[in-house]
């Protein structure tokens, strides 16, 4: 019913992840209306992103440089990193504006099962990175999955023989949460996780 | 956090749409990691788009030709419009395969508070069309919404006088419900329209 180019451009939408093809298709044709050059400016941003971006040589970031922003800030405190799955993990924490360390993007997390082994992550690299650099603290920011928590324990195992202080992202009930609905696991690790006024 | 050409291409996504600026952030993290000739295939379709279409001069449908595929159909009886606010409408429409004429689109709906008052529309362009063409039908299939039904109303005033057949498209439960949670309007439409066995 519509012209090839309409089914092409919603296809190309509905792989985009949470994207379905109903929402691709009022996409689609939310930019049929728009003016040629509000199109040309999104697809100008497209380009750019595929042609200036490379991965921080440090952390693993997306960067326009060799460094990434985070590691080129003088500002921040050298001596603390804090491991995450990927680079989207940067944004919850950055936003919360209690991080000043940097970070190391593992770019996934130990998943045999998907073909994912150990070697397959940027593991190596963080441990040259602990032992060239003078690094105090290793905070592990993997997701509290069973594959987050596999990943965070076997990088205690390799980081416990150095000196430094390692820790786990806290564990407990999400703000605004109630206890008649938490489930089992989380009560356990508020309970664990329990401080002291 | 990231290169200012992330952030970019984050708030152009997050104009359309349906898409939030969380939606948009992993939307550009999934891009990033494309091999750069997906993307490209992806550009291209949106450059297409935005090149090859343009309007049926008969229907208003996009198209890549002069007429639409639905208006250049030779197996599409051409005695019965369908007239629909908008391009989008249309897939519905035809995924059900019972109707088997043409469409007109309005290109909206009548909103004096938005401006958009008769004359915005191409309601011009469907009288004529009903007028110079043998046109038995029209199947008004604007929404059932307050805006769908004035200007539902309005196009029965002006295609009276002609001597065609005029209907509107049935109202009732929409499959799957139940009568205990319908709203009254509903159900009352509902009872209008009720059907003998």
């Amino acid at each position: 019913m519509f012209p090839n180019c309409i089914q092409n451009l919603i296809n190309e939408f509905s792989k985009l992840p949470g994207i379905g093809p109903k929402a691709a298709e009022r996409i689609v044709f939310y930019l049929l209306e728009k003016p040629k050059k509000e199109v040309k400016t999104f697809i100008q941003a497209m380009i750019e992103v595929k042609t200036k971006t490379k991965i921080c040589r440090q952390c693993f970031n997306v960067s326009e440089n060799e460094l990434c922003r985070i590691c080129s800030d003088s500002k921040r405190d050298k001596t603390i990193i804090c491991v995450v799955e990927n680079a989207l993990d940067i944004i919850p924490l950055e936003k919360t504006g209690q991080f000043k360390g940097l970070y190391h993007i593992l770019d996934g997390k130990i998943e045999p099962s998907k073909g994912i082994t150990p070697e397959k992550l940027r593991i190596k690299e963080l441990m040259s990175r602990v032992e060239k650099e003078k690094i105090k603290e290793v905070i592990i920011a993997t997701n509290p999955t069973t594959e987050g928590e596999t990943t965070a324990l076997y990088l205690v195992r390799l980081l416990k023989p150095l000196d430094i202080k390692i820790t786990r992202i806290g564990r407990g009930l999400p703000t605004g949460a109630s206890l008649e609905y938490a489930d089992e696991t989380t009560l356990s690790s508020a309970l664990i996780g329990r401080r002291e006024y």
